[in-house]
């Protein structure tokens, strides 16, 4: 074994695509330790409004469960010998509180887990990375349409495996990038609203914690006897009174599983108690409140990994199409060049496609990240020994990639230099071929289908062999003498009568 | 390079998850062959819906499109040459109908591109299986109701990190089984509903070709005479007129683009013939429309890959629970053993539990699987050249290993033996010390928070290393004596008095 | 719960990369049939040659393990209720053994388990098909040294994030895919070497069933009687002695740990007979022998998965260079264009890039479906319930993938059409730019460094915009007045002299 | 978009398995950015070792090269407008060594290329890396044999899929797990050896800035004066006489692709001098040197990966046979438990496994992110926009995941408590059934083979049903009467008789 040195903490050196992004901030090392303490703060008051904990109690921790308080490197150093930072924070925690406000320290984490204090805080951390990736993301939308709208009918050559196929125009491009940003704007909100949610289990998911000190803080245990308990007693399932021997003094204790307490001056059941406490704590957090407690159940991540990795791939879309298009020999885009943007350390002429290598960068990264939160939905028992803790780390990087790329994407959306005359130029490259579909279609009723698309495909072998314009190729054709006219041909060639339905698809996209 | 012997067909030897399951004949081949068939019949009716091609022709085409009459093997080997198994079906297709209908052989595909029918297509075959696959899930969750229900009390040691933790109830673990699985269903229906949709784009997403054959067929091409068309001309965008030179007979040729045909007797404009051309093939087909073509937009892949990989994983859940409860030392479950179901080949006494096992091989698999679709995403120009290519098996194995597990996962929760009596003995095993939290908090304002768990920590330990009850050893310790009585000791640690919430958490998942 | 109607066996239809190809058969579900049969027929032999199975029963179960006897549809169908085909398959060979030699039937599978004929199958099937991945493979080397030292000085844009940068040689770049073949090769005969083993470990990975049949066989059994046991008994260990209580006839039965057989007939110990099995399994496999049984040790897998991977993401490196070769505006390379191949369905002008996008395909899924054979490693117990499961699909689809891959790219390679007149053109297309980097290094001992990098950064801005060639704007400068001559700079402007070391380093390669 | 708030670096938080580990500090961006500096300052003595840099000038950019001189979160946020850290990490040092060394300045990064300094970087991490792992891996393999040594006999119940098979025992388990362990050792140090090469290739990878400055330095540009160059002119290759005008000065500029100055001072062909400064800088590395410059050919990555997967498998195999025996029914180990260990932050009785925690989180991870690395091998170009950047991050927490666990791996190994006691009673538990396979056999020359089978299924479900041991059964049934006797029956159903090879086994795979 070795012994381990000092370490310094990563800065981002090796993840420009999210350096000095605002998400990056969110959800780092030191936003996340926040998070946590919010998340006990917050359980702190709500077990205030329920009564579990001293309303003092609960505003000393919320003071004291400032990240500036802590040492993060000490907390992650602890996690090691409990394998989580939960554990070490408490104690630190109740350390900090216990200067400013010793009676409040036992109050902290009280009837608590580690699992429901850093999911909880996990969730705060992704409601707060997701506000800051939608908004990137809507400004790459506002961005998109705008480009879409400006280039309805800029023509241009649809590409298909590569090669030319048939006219399209940059404005459906540029659609199609803004229809996938918006669904995947669609999708973080749908995650940010249902998925998104409290976790309050307690030690195994039953909240049996919270609700022995709720119980002990309504009255019953003022008293410290639990013969008082009795009052409070609950009514028996009769499964349990079957298995009773008789004469067991059950009743003294009582059980955590009753609905309804019958007489008490408490008058509070169980679910009542777990009903009020979940709503406080949502109340509290902002978040949502789940079904179940989700210990083992671990939708909530995978919804996030799942709509964190379309929305990467959706914005490499945009990256790969720009980096085919600003190419040097086909030059039909460029990416903004603000100063020292895109520069190369040995050669002066280039001006790098910054912002769609950086996005490529995430896109390529989070489906794999993603995959590891779904291969930890299989969670076994009442909480993993590991699949769980497999989930942080790819679960931040989902998070900071995707953000990281969402800032890309708006500035290369804003500034994205679009060059219709190459476009042009481009189109004009193959003479003609590019609308070889319409002239089959043309062709077909007048020399038969197979026949129109054989002639055709000769008619571009021989041009492209012998670098002619197709049009001339076909002039000269003696199969086409009578068929069709110069100058019929010379409209049917023309790349831009041939764009299809492309205008009206982008304004019915425009229209989402 | 190396010759090509004859193979034999893949019948699922290796894939034991799905095999002889309605998923599996639902995404085969076979089926696959008769969904493309199936969109390309759909195709040739909502072109007769829109007269772009005569009933009889779209009749004699349905009639054609049957799988039967095809060699699967001979369509796939043809996909070598071009990439995709369309062109070579399409070129059998027309020879089918030439046979019966030589007439409507010319309107097989007509204007359209491989990429249409193959995800439309797709998109058929993933309508059926997930149809299947939520008729599974819907059954594993009744079953899983009724047994939450039954068991609603019935405690078991809730197990963190591989050890007992405190008390929970079988009713709240089965419950949380099914809370996943109508999760997958939520998700697996939103899916259904909102992402499978028709292809309906042409070469290069413009439905350039399907537009030409439409215009031809309104009329203007009966006259076989581009001058003919002048009537049907659109005006002209500004950009498009200046940069058209004087003189220049644009007139002649239609604008695809055009909005509105402003005389002609066809009297419908290219955004009108694009729309009732996608309503007639959505309708045909019974799938939804998308907002743009998505040769290049992949949400549709994106979306059935995460609820796919959920689903599976949720499934997996219930698979690793059922594992571990089945072990031979835990015994507090078993699989349902019809005859023949988990034998060994070498091991007369085993019966192993098998549904588990193949569910756990397909949960696996299946998040690897969908990442490979969410790397297709950013998908270069207008179709990729190898992206697209790599979704199609992955995206069926991910419906036929889901749908496989789903099928395992509803014999599995329908016959699942349950084993209360020996859940209690496994929770006596600690004899005490699965309730430690509860006595913790108990003693907590009696001795002080840190105290009580240093004194607990410490019981534990002795409990453990002598072989002796919890209880007993607390009873012995000085620093309890007045503190708490040993009737009070006692049903302190009875664990079935101390299962928290889980009854009425049971009874709030099952109102779900 | 679902019916499971008739199933179509698949043929390919989706993974258009590895139909028809020669490694598509080596791995289908009729070639691993017959490799689990041979495994089953090679063990017999084994335990033949070791005495436990008489040599004619050896002979009749290798005479009837011929796949043609079998329906594999049937013993996948049986692996539903097992969880592995195996069960089944002994099932029906021993009926098929029954019907010629009835004497025989009972020696199939003798003392065996699934898992030993599973994964011994699995490996031969590997070992085959990495011959036919390797010699498509060795085949695609070859042609491209060809083309390598044909190119060695064909001088072409060096192009790095998207854009020309330097210049470089086609030969370069040929020697570069060449040489990511050979290190696939050797990665891949490394695994065929090492890493392809058989598997005996009978039911938990000690041979006790092995064993114990070659006991009953070495005559000791062939008394009936226990007492004759006797003479072989063995040693024993101290350790066991300490644990029989005195007077317990423990020598009776054989212990099966004994390393040497002090008196008796058979006067073989433990260790020996595992030795002779071993070696004479491995014989007959024709694999190598492991340190240890493997059941739950799957270095072998993953040895082949990353093999795998590697090989694929290699050939991938080829295939995303031709794509962007082969583009429309740069056409400096066009694959090999046999008739009928690179069809579209809608334009007759198009030869779609069909080999590189079928490779790109399998490029894409390999590595997912490898990261699937790595996380079966952390295997529970002596053999998982679903981690073995899930490895077989996986890894028949690396190798039939990656097989299907190199297959197309030795046609590739061997046929791809290199077009040195349109590198030349494309290099100046940039009229100067392409080597500004060696300007910059010119002019810096005479400007200074960064001075010098700057005015090559201005004055290529100024060329760019003004569509002017670099050494006209940079002749026009009054900085470089008197530092360089128009004469020189023509010269140090020529790509064709600022080709470094390409020429040398193929040469390097090409002794490899 | 949205503005960047200051953001706290990570410390780990997030990733307890490495925290605090030697290997976490070996790879963090402190010792990355040292890694980038010692490859900047390796890459000045290489070139001073060729003369192409004063010497003096090297000790300065040596001298400078100090990590403690840099502010890396300033040289990270500088990465974004470049894509990548080393082009403002070259301005940083540049002006370190300016303010003590003026005259070197210009020295820095000579020739160079960000991905020569980058990749050389990493590979130095790399190396420090893996000798880390590495040690502690070997560590874990001592501890691993010296409990396969002394549980060699510790017989316990062999278990597939989670049921008892047939006995087994400790030793042959923990030489599995040490066999793995040296599988992983062995393949990181074949990687160390072959893999981790010098990058050293320019802008595009044909070294022609080093070989531009190189020969500058060597005298020809001393004169500053390109006519002097022509002494040093080389031969034509024929091919580029053919393409030059007649009357082109083209002997002016030397060509940088010769293979041999024929005259000149020099003296020094440009393969000699990539031959010489490429050994100058393996030799000051320490690194090896690989055949071709390997932008954008990424086995080196790849390898790495791979190695790094199949460890951080390995290790969670033993981590995954941990946690099975750790659980609390079973309890045949228990990880070491220092003070603090495992403590949960709600149950006073629990210890734990954190060890086999933290190990599993990483294996779960790891191979994830070793397939993005496989997914980056299809890189296109001389450097590829996007998935160079995207190996970055996942390759370093491939290495610190890795060395995490391997880190805890080795703890766990040296301090695992093994309970023989429980092993023995847990064989216990099914009375007989863990030998039912020798049973079968036993009897299957007596009675036919499947009429045994069955038998012994029938009395096992009967054994099973009625809780009695399986020798009871067997000892009541008439089919056995006068085939076995009762005192043959007890040593044939003894677990301890029945360990096979296991023995042989660990001393086979100890001596290895």
């Amino acid at each position: 074994m070795t012994a381990a040195p000092p370490v310094q903490p990563d800065a981002g050196l090796l993840s420009p695509v999210r350096v000095g992004t605002a998400v990056e901030a969110a959800v780092g090392d030191g936003a996340w330790l926040q998070a946590l303490l919010d998340a006990e703060a917050a359980l702190a008051r709500a077990q205030a409004r329920t009564g579990t904990v001293p309303a003092a109690a609960a505003a000393a921790i919320t003071a004291a469960a400032r990240a500036e308080h802590f040492d993060v490197r000490e907390v992650a150093l602890a996690a090691r010998s409990t394998a989580n930072p939960v554990v070490g924070l408490v104690a630190a925690l109740t350390r900090v509180v216990a200067r400013t406000a010793p009676e409040a320290a036992e109050y902290v984490h009280r009837g608590s887990t580690s699992q429901d204090v850093f999911d909880t805080g996990a969730m705060l951390v992704a409601a707060r990375a997701l506000r800051l990736i939608v908004a990137d993301l809507r400004a790459t939308a506002v961005s998109l349409a705008a480009l879409a709208g400006a280039h309805r009918d800029t023509v241009m050559a649809g590409r298909t495996l590569a090669l030319h196929a048939v006219p399209t125009t940059f404005g459906l491009k540029a659609a199609g990038w803004r229809h996938l940003v918006l669904e995947a704007v669609a999708r973080l909100e749908r995650v940010a609203q249902e998925s998104l949610v409290i976790s309050l289990g307690g030690a195994a998911g039953t909240l049996a914690g919270y609700l022995q000190y709720a119980e002990q803080a309504s009255g019953q245990d003022a008293e410290r006897d639990l013969g008082q308990v009795l009052g409070q007693e609950t009514e028996q399932t009769p499964q349990q009174d079957a298995e009773q021997a008789p004469g067991q003094k059950a009743a003294q204790v009582p059980q955590q599983d009753a609905e309804q307490a019958p007489g008490g001056g408490a008058g509070c059941g169980v679910g009542d108690v777990v009903e009020l406490l979940a709503e406080a704590f949502a109340g509290e957090t902002g978040l949502a409140r789940p079904v179940l407690p989700w210990h083992a159940l671990r939708t909530p991540v995978t919804d996030l990994g799942a709509a964190l990795a379309h929305t990467a791939g959706a914005l490499g879309k945009m990256a790969a199409d720009v980096q085919v298009l600003a190419r040097t020999e086909i030059g039909e885009v460029a990416e903004p060049a603000p100063e020292g943007r895109g520069a190369s350390s040995a050669m002066p002429h280039k001006r790098n496609p910054v912002l769609a290598t950086l996005i490529r960068s995430a896109a390529v990264q989070v489906p794999a990240l993603a995959s590891v939160l779904a291969q930890c939905l299989p969670t076994e028992d009442e909480r993993s020994a590991g699949l769980w803790h497999a989930e942080w780390q790819p679960l931040r990087e989902c998070l900071r990639l995707t953000g990281g790329a969402a800032h890309a994407a708006a500035e290369l959306a804003a500034g994205l230099v679009v060059r219709p005359e190459r476009m042009r130029a481009n189109l004009d490259l193959t003479a003609g071929q590019v609308v070889s579909e319409r002239l089959a279609a043309y062709l077909a009723p007048r020399l038969g289908r197979s026949a129109a698309k054989e002639l055709l495909s000769r008619a571009s072998q021989q041009a492209q062999a012998a670098g002619q314009p197709l049009g001339q190729v076909l002039a000269q054709l003696p199969d086409l003498a009578g068929v069709v006219s110069g100058e019929e041909l010379a409209l049917l060639l023309d790349p831009r009568r041939y764009t299809g339905a492309a205008g009206a698809l982008v304004d019915r996209a425009l229209r989402e």
